[in-house]
């Protein structure tokens, strides 16, 4: 078996992709990476040419290809069941998909004010009060389950609700969101993660700069 | 054990909690529903008061709540392994979390300008460019899934892909979409399943009319 290839773009902007490349990463699931850099704003028409989306990330895995980063993190979980990418708890595992799928159905106001920047130097930006509600409403998430947990992740281990939210991690740090210390903490132990920081620097002394992702 | 409570909103306009409604009645999963119609528009202050989102569906499954309707068809699939709810195929259960997590993330042209409707007679409406990629995109990955399967439902049997996606198929039918005989077909398998007529008489029976809803 070959390992499986994961499609990805701009380190230093693709949250998508960031998000299955973390959680790959950490949990030790070897694969092969092919970066495809956006070409003017956040996408590329040569994406076409490996996903039926246009977008990415999308992983090859022997004949199968899966699109959506949190399918291809259930795809990896269930590949290798021994990595425990998903909570033991049955529910915490449910919950840990309940955020997952609120994360990829909202947070827009934060999502398209605050783009994932890991070069951004720390600095406010003008919030609305939809930011602020999307910002909230994340911090109260987290801090329920840090405080269920103990911790050190959402659900005790690191999971793939942790590799969903990680960019969210990036932009309350960049954007300097105000967040309460369990919240801080949470965030630095994100950051401090082996797999964050090859990211990071990758992502820092990429070349490419896109305008639309400097807010 | 008590049978889990599913909360969801009106039936001839809540489309995502049809989802978790048609999947669990069609794999014959008990459940106790309860209805919280909208207030004004497509929410209820009300929601507040079971939902961590203040949104609709929500499962409360014993000590338990889960939002989001993907996360609810998961959680009931891992409940019920004799459901059979995800595809037995593993390739296969990959790519209907894709389609998924896609229709989670997706398709807002379609969602915002077509609102499901179980009353609304078949006319057509105004298309943009943006409406017809999505109903193409759409299109194309039904017919790809029937076209592997053989069909009735997109991995064969009944899958949590086919409750993801039935909101569109009232979509589709309502708004008077052009469709090739094989979606057309399956959406005729789809409106005559008994969870399915079930559902659409219910709705079209409620006395409620979200004026925001009728395009
Ligand atoms: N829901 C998708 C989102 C993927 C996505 O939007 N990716 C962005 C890059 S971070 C992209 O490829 N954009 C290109 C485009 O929209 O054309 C997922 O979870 O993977
Ligand atoms: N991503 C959510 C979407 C839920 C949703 O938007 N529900 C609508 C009704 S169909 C709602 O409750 N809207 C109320 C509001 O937004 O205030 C899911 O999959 O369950």
């Amino acid at each position: 078996m070959t390992d499986p290839v994961l499609y990805i773009g701009n380190k230093n902007y693709s949250s998508w992709s960031f998000r299955p490349w973390i959680g790959m990463r950490t949990a030790g699931i070897a694969f092969e990476e092919k970066l495809v850099p956006f070409d003017m704003g956040a996408g590329n028409p040569a994406f076409k040419a490996f996903s039926p989306t246009g977008k990415v990330p999308v992983l090859v895995d022997g004949d199968v290809t899966i699109w959506e980063s949190l399918a291809i993190l259930d795809h990896v979980a269930r590949r290798h069941p021994e990595a425990g990418l998903w909570p033991e708890n049955l529910n915490d595992r449910s919950k840990a998909m309940a955020m997952s799928s609120e994360m990829v159905s909202s947070f827009s106001a934060l999502r398209s004010a605050c783009p994932m920047n890991m070069r951004r130097e720390r600095k406010p930006i003008e919030t609305t009060p939809a930011i602020l509600a999307d910002v909230a409403r994340i911090q109260s998430l987290w801090s329920g389950c840090l405080e269920n947990s103990g911790g050190p992740f959402l659900f005790g281990a690191f999971s793939i609700a942790d590799a969903m939210f990680a960019p969210v991690v990036n932009r309350l740090d960049v954007y300097a969101f105000e967040t309460g210390p369990v919240v801080t903490d949470y965030m630095a132990r994100m950051k401090a993660l082996p797999a964050w920081r090859e990211w990071e620097a990758a992502g820092r002394a990429e070349p490419w700069v896109v305008a639309e992702d400097e807010a």
